[in-house]
């Protein structure tokens, strides 16, 4: 077997460790803030794609609790040693969260995205379906070949679970492409602009999390861990955040051209940027019941 | 007494003690999830069927608290040692939760089941007296065996209670079949479909736990273990998350149905996979007051 | 000073530690649950009655912090030895803080339960204050004689408090029978009988409290502890969660009964174990203003 | 310079530490209930008063969180020696945390006050400023004498910052009573009741806080100790709690009587023991626009 | 290289320590009322300016936790040693967490700012990119002199990172500039005044923060600590809840005039200092459909 050092193995100078500790902080402060957000402001969105919104109120919950656990692993983890921090058994902790996050987040990034798209019924549950499993199975090999097998250290296992794991990530990526060919050309200008984006967006930066898993095979030294965990941390607000705002972007003004076209009712008026893309309107009434119920009487107070 | 070893007292190698960690994780995780997203979208299903979504709100919750302890015990009661992980004394509590977490959960999830069903009035209380009742006294003698009697090590109990505990198992498979039976011909096509993938999925899923527990008494060793928190914690999933899906697509195939029946208004329309099943529909108005009360005078400002 | 061993003081089995361990979580996980579950369906019943929906609020959200205490402390309080756990200066914070949940949740159940009762204005707000002053001074009293004074450990002062405690509790047993007989003639059929049931429940489930105050002076032993402990925790999973559901029903039935006679609205229809109760109906609409605002206009986008 | 003991220096009997224990706890469960409660009534409140509410949900979360600093500080900064507790460095935390608290939730008192008050514009504006900031510096001089200078050890020091600090209560109790004198002769009579008895219940509970200040400089010893604790929890009781229940009362009641004068709608019946203040009422509805939405269709099912 | 000592090496008086903990306690407290309050009364403000209340969520959310933090580390950072407080390795996260804070919440109020002005469309865009931009980088090149080179100790570093920094600055006040000069003239009077007065205090509160950081390189000892920590709570809590206030403010007078000049509909009057500014008003109802849903019966009981 050709050893490797993992990345929670490596002493790290002290700019080092205020570099990883910064991006793990304002990583989890940024998730933590779109989370307040998205929670907050879901009535913006109109029901049929609040499945959207749902999912990355549950990504971003979900990896905002993962990175208070790497924060808290990463501060007892590491003890001060004239001017380095070395690791100890806390370290790893530091490390491996981020693939649980990521068995349970992406499958929802998959939801999230197909949510705001146009395959409806049973194409739409088919093509969720195959990127469910296809991103927990992209994650889980990935754990194996970078945490489970010999801890790591092992770089066939690495290539072996490596290349499994990438063949799952070229799946997702035709999975992805077809479900935006099929979108793009039924959406409006803005609609499609903000979606093609958000599109864009996400398959450049998946692209950073391959490269930090090479880097765990061929490079070694608290600088390589430096440099893996802050691409990862900023992949993960990109990915996470950023593709988020894009696809709340899309929802709202699907929202919006859903109202105007009178396929929905929204009870606010959706406004984007100080500017207004549909008026407020609410459902219609039901029709009164045969026997109107006896008037609720006026009056002063003291009644029961 | 014939002595077996305990789940909890199993030296684990460094890739079980991964594997095991990252299924707990998991499945804190995706419970989580669920429950962010259950909760926000309380108000899509009927109030008819809410009481279905309120007791999967308490089943994730409370499954989530659990799962929460396990992994914090689960952390502290492994020690290092060379490349193992040896059990202290907090490793009981990586393993004990799950029997006062199922001592909820279980009674909520017949709760759930039913609320969906076509049950009603004194029928469906009977029903849910017995389901809840039954629930709860096959998960405490499973803990009697399994846990408190000679610390579950005493082969005889596992037996003895394990066999009553199946009884009372037996009892709630009974009792689902009398409520599927009674329910499926008055769904319409699709809730139908829904309803029947739950419960044949929750049937199936539940013989996962018989036989995580039956492992306890005719096998041991790290690797007995690691199958047994990797099948209880996916079998959690899919129990408490899976099933919550199914049953959260009932309750909106079924709001959907009352609201174009005229049985039921609903503020939203109910969008499913971005088919619309039904308008919004506000109530009825109530009549008038006979004495309207004074205009509320329109106005610019600086008025008290 | 005749002295008798506080129940913190005795040493457990493991038999006996995991009993008591499974009732002090099950019964935090059960407040949990039906916290989540009230939070969430607050909307369900009219305003009239929503005071009796927060004060159960209250009632499990302060009794899960308190049972969080317990159990973090029952875990932390004892030791093992041998096959034995062997309580040290944290025990005493895995029994005491039950007085002190009381204290606050037992007032709260009188002002539940009068909230559901025909009791109104003047009567109400003074059956209520005897009511809430009763409760604090019947736990309070309880609290002197079973930890404040010698540790708990001085049978007189068992003897004396528990009686000045018991009479506080007969005068409380007799301002509910007041308040029940003045309630039940004006209440419809079936919300009587939830009433009438709510009622038995906490009259009948509150002689465990005395009861195990007792067991202080007259027994000792770990299996001494044990059933007090347990004895307790069934009985505040009782008082609790079981009053809440039957005073939750009573008000959602006379919620009903107030939409159907018209003395209120309510935006969502009543429903009830599949049977509805009341129709979903919204306020009147109040007069137009004399000059109409000028009207939103209809519009495509781009509008400031 | 004259030395006193700080109350966070003396050594405490265990039935002292039980009694303190015992009011700090309930002073937090008492302040986590009615955040709750508060939070959750907040419609029941219209826009005009909700400056109130809101301002009690931020005193009563800030103190909440105070007494778990409070508690956890307690629990932890007394050893137990023999039958006594004696303090360490970690004692300090459960008293001064009592300040800063204060220095927050008594500015927003004056803020609540204010709200329900007749008080309006410019004029309101004024004597909020007023409050807020003689609230605050009453707090902080407080705190330079009795923690900062000398760790409240200097006599000379308590007594100038004592009296500094009460002569900004003098300065709080004339803005009170001239806005209590203004807001009265506008006050329906059931509402005016219950404003005067929150301002007299403030002004006189208020008296408590400068007795306990002055024990720090003129007694000595464990009952002093407890003495003050237990006052000063059940201040906090009275001038956070019950001070805003009977806010909430004024602030439901006048509520009510816009509704009954047109001055407001409200979506919900004002009830309060029983007895109903008003009607529910909706807005008036915007004229339709000049172009209506075209229709949203009639439909069964499978449409996009 | 000129060496200075950062400020988390300095040991402190016990009157120093008394007012670190006091200033970084209320601040802590002030962001959770204010995140209290503000995420309560989201529904005070119309749709249009949501994304102001949205971002001081986020930001007092955020910063709430950063101080939860320094709070946490400043009480296990110092040792007692006689009368003073000795720093230890935990020192640095009192310190460090406020520039992980500024990270995320600096660009969070260039999004409030604008999202209450009058740019809209894709100049608003522009200008947010730019300010979020801006933002972050005047921060990020803060922390890399102040604590990530030499351990914020190099006297060079600290200029040349602290210059750039202070461009950056520079840009965000052009940047605010610009968009108020093109806000104030459309804004009415009332609304103009805040916008005015949020602007100046925002501006002129940001000052202190480069003084403080200037105190780094020019003194040292437990005084320029202690006034470093004082300042930057205060600033804190005047450029996060003061600006807040004010920009909240504004929020609720556009949204008023908005509803006064019928462009939007909003279902609560608006109510400012006991002054009503709009009434309520709801959507207009949506056009009936063409076949009218069958009629809701009629009922009292037993119906399915």
């Amino acid at each position: 077997m050709v050893a490797v050092i993992a990345p929670w193995k490596d002493t790290l100078t002290s700019g080092e460790h205020s570099l990883i500790f910064y991006s793990l902080v304002i990583a989890g402060l940024a998730l933590l803030g779109y989370l307040l957000k998205t929670a907050l402001s879901l009535s913006e969105v109109g029901t049929k794609y609040r499945p959207a919104v749902l999912a990355s109120i549950g990504i971003t919950g979900i990896a905002f609790v993962s990175y208070v656990v790497l924060v808290i692993k990463f501060d007892i983890g590491y003890d001060p040693k004239g001017s380095n921090w070395v690791p100890n058994s806390d370290a790893l902790l530091s490390w491996s969260p981020r693939y649980m996050d990521w068995s349970v987040t992406v499958p929802l990034l998959m939801i999230e995205l197909i949510a705001v798209s146009a395959l409806t019924g049973a194409l739409a549950r088919r093509v969720r379906f195959l990127g469910v499993g296809g991103a927990f199975a992209m994650i889980f090999t990935g754990y194996l070949g970078g945490v489970v097998i010999d801890n790591g250290e092992n770089l066939g296992a690495l290539w072996l679970w490596g290349v499994i794991s990438g063949l799952f990530m070229v799946g997702l990526y035709v999975l992805i492409l077809f479900t935006v060919l099929k979108t793009l050309p039924g959406l409006e200008a803005e609609a499609r602009g903000s979606y093609r984006n958000a599109m864009i967006l996400l398959m450049v930066i998946w692209f950073a999390y391959p490269i930090a898993f090479g880097l765990q095979g061929f490079a070694s030294g608290g600088g390589r861990t430096t440099a893996m965990q802050v691409v990862l941390s900023f992949a993960d607000i990109v990915a996470k955040v950023g593709f988020a705002v894009l696809i709340h972007k899309v929802a709202k003004l699907r929202t919006a051209q859903d109202v105007n076209n009178g396929t929905d009712t929204h009870p606010e008026a959706v406004w984007m940027s100080g500017v207004k893309h549909s008026n407020s309107i609410q459902p219609s009434v039901q029709a009164p019941a045969v026997a109107a119920p006896a008037a609720q009487p006026r009056f002063r107070r003291n009644q029961k």
